[in-house]
């Protein structure tokens, strides 16, 4: 398992020793195209290209898919679907194995383009694409193993009085073909390849993956290892398809194809719901999976400031700061009492903000968005900003009286910058939280504070994941990982986009009474000989029937 | 556990000879009241009246709520949450247990309400409470196991490099409060205190009933008794509201209510669906778990007809016209390939269904549109209606050629009636599944018919259950029972609403990292004492850690 929070730091390390754009030139093509039915096709809708954040070039040009590449794109994958139910548990792992190895091999190349397109730099990259490898190959683990199916027997009682009890047998089955929308942020590790559609391709599904067009020729990239694993392992190539585009047209037509079973998005709330809102207007609506904003607040009780106020502004600076502050978890709202100790720990955290560089936006939407939030934010009524250096992250302060006046200052500011709520006392502070909408993190730092059992309770209606004396950037990749929280932080709060737990979304159930075992799910069959844990008459065991 | 299709069995047998409405009768007193904020109040909206469907008299008058009064009754319910969240699973399972002893406890009087306002007679009644009793007490058993918590421990690995591993625990934890839809055709099993209030309350949910208009007595003496199993076990009385009305209205706003976390449904696909596009459209969308119309496909392959058709004729009759045709998984759709045994087999349904008395709809409305749907079908180009008495099940014929080309013939026909669709050969039925929507169940009839293998492979996208050699009706409460399928039987085909796994709807996911013991839901702590099923660092074991 790979934990993004340790290759951040890294990064940052790294970040003072090379500069951008500096590697050596790798002969990279990149056509343009997309991935539709097996094929790579030029596109019949508009042109638009990516850009270089750090130098503001164009790189490459693309052409994005018409309404009828979308309709070959989908019922090719749906056609492949019927293949897939055909291929044993090994077969897909072996597939999702070497979806990794043919990453890797895509060597400095991904890498350069990839740095092109996001500014992020050598390290990152490198380290989300481990990342990204470490996931596609977490979902090989996890199906091998078999559990994850949860399957289920109730064998039959055939002389049950007054009537028989019939054999009835229970499982996780695939759910036909998946829409994954990639997310700016992670140009790998929540893109084409990434934990959406490694899940999906886990679970035996076929998939169709919006590229996002900030980084398309990386997408290009990622598919054309993807096409060679494909073809290695024998699987049917119309099972992905990759779709070039910048229109929200071709997202519209995506999920509202009706041979489209359920859709994966990463990326902003405001698109979220309208993906949503398609999903469920559909004559066969359909659920959205959509991890959306979240400012993640943070509270510091009174004796962690008192004790270690100076640390945790140092590490909660870096928490803001890290990737430009362009994370799901950036802790966006800080929630303090004020006391004497207070305005130390304010001094501090502004001091740290200010000593770190901020580096890149990912691209020129991004950076403006960030700039207008923050004019509007300074334009709030009670809020002061601190002062720093331009190319700083910012620091905003309330009372907590006049934040709960201005519901807009929970929403997500994109970037590196986050607000201080001083509270006068716990209950002033409960009520903020009360108030809040949902997040995806929510963080308490504490040492023996007596507030401690209230915060959390509190805390945890409105957040999936609850942090103790940590920050919540660094999203652990295991399974009991959950990244998802109440609405607006994601659509449906009870299940996750990263850990293995994630298969679950992209699953159905099925049910088989008195079917004969040649024609069960081999997981339901008697033998039991991968030894998957299964419940059986309301018992888990291991054994055969 | 309770299987319904024996109880249904029984009761024809019974129906024979019992009249309805000969019970002695036992003073009931029915106030017409709603129960809200623990308190029981006369409802400030308009009068309304459950009728016999027997006798068509009036029995009884109710009084509907208000707005105001829905507000009343789900704000006390997310209160109570706060105290919910306190008690501990024992606890939870006790009051469960309890309220099956209120049940029975209501005697006589309950089978003689509920007999008046449906006209299902006693033995129909008596079964179903006990089913009703049966399912409140395997939610009790379910969760003093606890295993159902799908807890997931990741422990720390303080000196990893180069960054330390968090702890990180992860937990099914309940959504907070409920609204609850009942059903008209199971006015216990399916209603105030059925399967979706059962598996609301185990997960640690505070519920909001709105009563089936269609027998608010019943929902009355339910509530007195759940009413009396929260005073004897101290849980809030607020926890639980049971909502009279009769007007689209209270369903609208108990939807829309902010506090509502999520909705269960049992219905008609256009009421299912109304509900579902109210709860999806909220600024903050929530789940509504709808359990829709379904027409459960049923095939009869040759071998199987010309070995024991007639059998199945019999047993088909029977599934067509148990409870006069008024459930979710009554066959509709029967098909079959044409050949030398087929006529017969129909000949053979045909008498079978007109030698059934279908019994009582269990009200005007659903009467009525009975009527009218069987009209509509009559009027279909190419269809066929045998001819029969009056009073018995309705049995209908078309070629499949034109059944594709009159996709309304899917929609249910609630009530006995059943279409045959006879296919030219194999490929034709096969392109007939293919068209479905979905079903919650399909059922296929086969002697070593070489077409089975296919036939499977077609149903399973179709339906949420596939049972061979048997007959849809008869959902077997139990850990394997799947009771939903792809829309537009259910709105969310991966959930249930029949056998214990019906509880994962009503649950969230909760994440916990670096919390101390004292703070973590019992079933996430290091010791174990009651041995849950747990998956600790990968593998599931019921250790302590």
């Amino acid at each position: 398992m790979i934990n993004f929070k340790a290759i951040s730091i890294k990064i940052n390390y790294l970040a003072k020793n090379i500069k951008n754009n500096q590697f050596k030139t790798v002969q990279v093509m990149i056509t343009g195209k997309s991935y539709i039915g097996g094929a790579w096709k030029i596109g019949k809708g508009k042109e638009f290209s990516a850009q270089n954040p750090v130098t503001g070039e164009n790189v490459n040009v693309f052409k994005e898919v018409d309404q009828q590449q979308i309709e070959e794109a989908v019922s090719g994958a749906n056609s492949a679907f019927e293949i897939l139910k055909t291929k044993d548990m090994e077969s897909r792992a072996q597939l999702l194995d070497s979806i990794a190895e043919e990453l890797e091999a895509l060597g400095p190349q991904l890498i350069e383009i990839c740095d092109k397109e996001t500014g992020l730099g050598e390290a990152r990259i490198t380290g989300e694409r481990g990342r990204t490898c470490g996931q596609l190959r977490a979902f090989a683990t996890l199906i091998r193993k078999g559990d994850w199916q949860q399957a289920r027997i109730d064998t039959a009682i055939p002389d049950r009085e007054p009537l028989p009890k019939a054999d009835i047998r229970r499982i996780l089955r695939p759910l036909g073909t998946i829409a994954v929308f990639s997310a700016s942020n992670f140009p790998l590790a929540f893109s084409t390849l990434g934990g959406d559609t490694a899940s999906a391709i886990a679970a035996g599904n076929s998939v169709v993956v919006k590229a996002h067009p900030s980084h398309p020729g990386t997408s290009e990239l990622c598919t054309q290892a993807l096409e060679k694993a494909i073809a290695k392992n024998n699987f049917p190539p119309e099972m992905f398809a990759m779709l070039q585009g910048a229109s929200p047209e071709v997202s519209q037509v995506l999920v509202q194809h009706p041979q489209i079973h359920a859709v994966g998005f990463t990326g902003s709330t405001a698109v979220g719901r309208i993906l949503y809102n398609l999903g469920a207007s559909r004559p066969n609506p359909i659920p959205v999976f959509a991890e959306m904003g979240s400012t993640n607040p943070l509270v510091v009780l009174p004796n962690a400031i008192a004790q270690r106020g100076n640390d945790i502004a140092q590490g909660l600076a870096g928490s803001i700061t890290l990737g430009t502050g362009q994370f799901c978890t950036k802790p966006g709202l800080i929630l303090l009492l004020k006391d004497e100790h207070s305005p130390n720990f304010v001094k501090d955290l502004t001091k740290a903000i200010d000593s770190i560089n901020i580096g890149h936006f990912l691209n020129k939407r991004i950076k403006t968005s960030f700039k207008d939030s923050i004019e509007k934010t300074k334009a709030v009524e009670g809020i002061t900003m601190k002062d720093g250096k331009d190319e700083s992250g910012k620091i905003f302060e309330i009372d907590a009286g006049q934040f709960l006046q201005s519901p807009r200052l929970e929403e997500e500011i994109f970037g590196p910058a986050a607000i201080i709520i001083s509270c006068e006392d716990i209950d002033q502070l409960i009520e903020v939280i009360a108030g809040f909408g949902g997040h995806l993190t929510g963080t308490i730092h504490s040492d023996e504070d007596i507030e401690l059992a209230k915060v959390i309770s509190a805390m945890e209606r409105k957040v999936g994941r609850i942090i103790l004396n940590g920050f919540p950037t660094g999203v652990e990749v295991c399974p009991s990982m959950h990244h998802g929280g109440p609405y607006p932080s994601s659509t449906f709060e009870a299940t996750t986009s990263v850990g293995t737990a994630a298969i679950e979304r992209f699953c159905t159930v099925k049910c088989y009474q008195n079917i004969p075992q040649e024609h069960l799910p081999l997981a339901l069959r008697n033998k039991n000989p991968n030894n998957i844990l299964r419940m059986v008459n309301g018992t888990f065991t291991t054994d055969d029937i």
